[in-house]
């Protein structure tokens, strides 16, 4: 194993630094948030920080830079209220990179990488039309994080549009199918291949595999052991 | 395409609704969180929520419900100021799922699931032997979330333990070599297959591939068109 102690990641190169601290936690969903500004001019960006926060009421949240790229999506979010999220698939995904390219505002990146921009079910930000599973969001809150000047994005999913064929009997999605992507670092991006379903972990039992559509299938064949509650 | 709109949303049964929402944000990173309290017990929880806040300094985030599991990682984390993240990889993927069962505070998940836990330079949180990827984390701040009850927990990296044939040149870290899994839903894992690196994004060129030690490969084919800045 290799060790980076405090001292060393002080002195690290700053882009090395970047490179590293980004591969840290782990896969991260790759996005594309759709906004316009009052005038509607539309805006695209990509981000790999949207995260679940809650069921009920339906949230999310995401991380922005103000002073950085998305910028233009951080002023169009705080001024309209409403942004999309479109999870990006292994179909579109180096048209999806190319929006965090520093363009500027009066540019639409819909237009420059080649993604269609939609309105769907009256609600004001536009979808990416290649986009298998897309939402649409209302601001809730927002939280500084004093730490390094980013701001926590918390977000009330409003609209739901999904490829019929990932929508499973549970409710559960199955990203998989429609190819969703997931980014490393701070420019991977990987496609996945399901290991199983897990069945909800209770203190006494083992877990054992689910079907797609969440039924009980296999148990365990006692790779690990459970001790008994 | 499947639509739920907000009054769909509102009248879904209650599970079907948490399988749906938390499919929404795209693959998950999945972490084992360590931890002990005071007295030296030890625990052990899987979280799907640590995102990455920034690289200077070193911050990661994580979403925790206190009332909820994992509770006892909760009061730990802010009773010691301390805790470790460990990337779950396909060897011990089943095991980091069973630390999401509600075992009493005395128990200890790492006995109990059969991972090994252990001390590395001087830091005073468990890590996991099993884990090729975890790093040591203080305490900075926690932002309570009203819209839900939640606390967004914002920890400063202290210390990095990598395996070797994981980092690369330009200080990127190939996690799909040592097999982190990323997870979807609530309970779906997955291992990952790598599209490309891609290069820094400009305006007026379109992104190229780069080898996984960030040197410039091939150019695109053009299967999305850049339009001159």
């Amino acid at each position: 194993m290799k060790t980076f102690e405090h001292d060393d990641l002080n002195n690290l190169e700053h882009r090395y630094r970047a490179r590293l601290i980004n591969s840290l936690s782990g896969f991260k969903s790759a996005n594309l948030i759709g906004s316009q500004d009052a005038d509607g001019q539309l805006n695209l960006a990509i981000v790999s920080s949207v995260v679940h926060l809650g069921a009920n009421p339906p949230l999310i949240g995401l991380i922005m830079r103000p002073n950085s790229v998305p910028r233009h999506t951080f002023s169009n979010i705080t001024e309209t209220g409403l942004f999309t999220v479109n999870q990006v698939s292994a179909e579109f995904w180096q048209a999806a990179h190319q929006t965090s390219a520093r363009y500027a505002q009066e540019q639409s990146e819909f237009d420059l990488v080649g993604l269609s921009a939609e309105f769907l079910a009256d609600f004001d930000a536009p979808f990416v039309g290649e986009s298998q599973l897309k939402y649409g969001v209302k601001l809730i809150d927002i939280k500084p994080i004093e730490a390094n000047n980013t701001e926590f994005i918390i977000g009330e999913i409003q609209q739901i549009h999904v490829a019929e064929n990932a929508l499973r009997a549970d409710g559960y999605l199955d990203i998989e199918t429609i190819e969703t992507v997931a980014i490393s670092g701070l420019d991977s991006y990987h496609v996945t291949q399901r290991l199983s379903r897990l069945s909800y972990a209770k203190p006494d039992k083992p877990v054992s595999n689910l079907t797609l559509d969440g039924q009980q299938s296999a148990p365990f064949d006692g790779q690990f052991a459970i001790v008994e509650n």
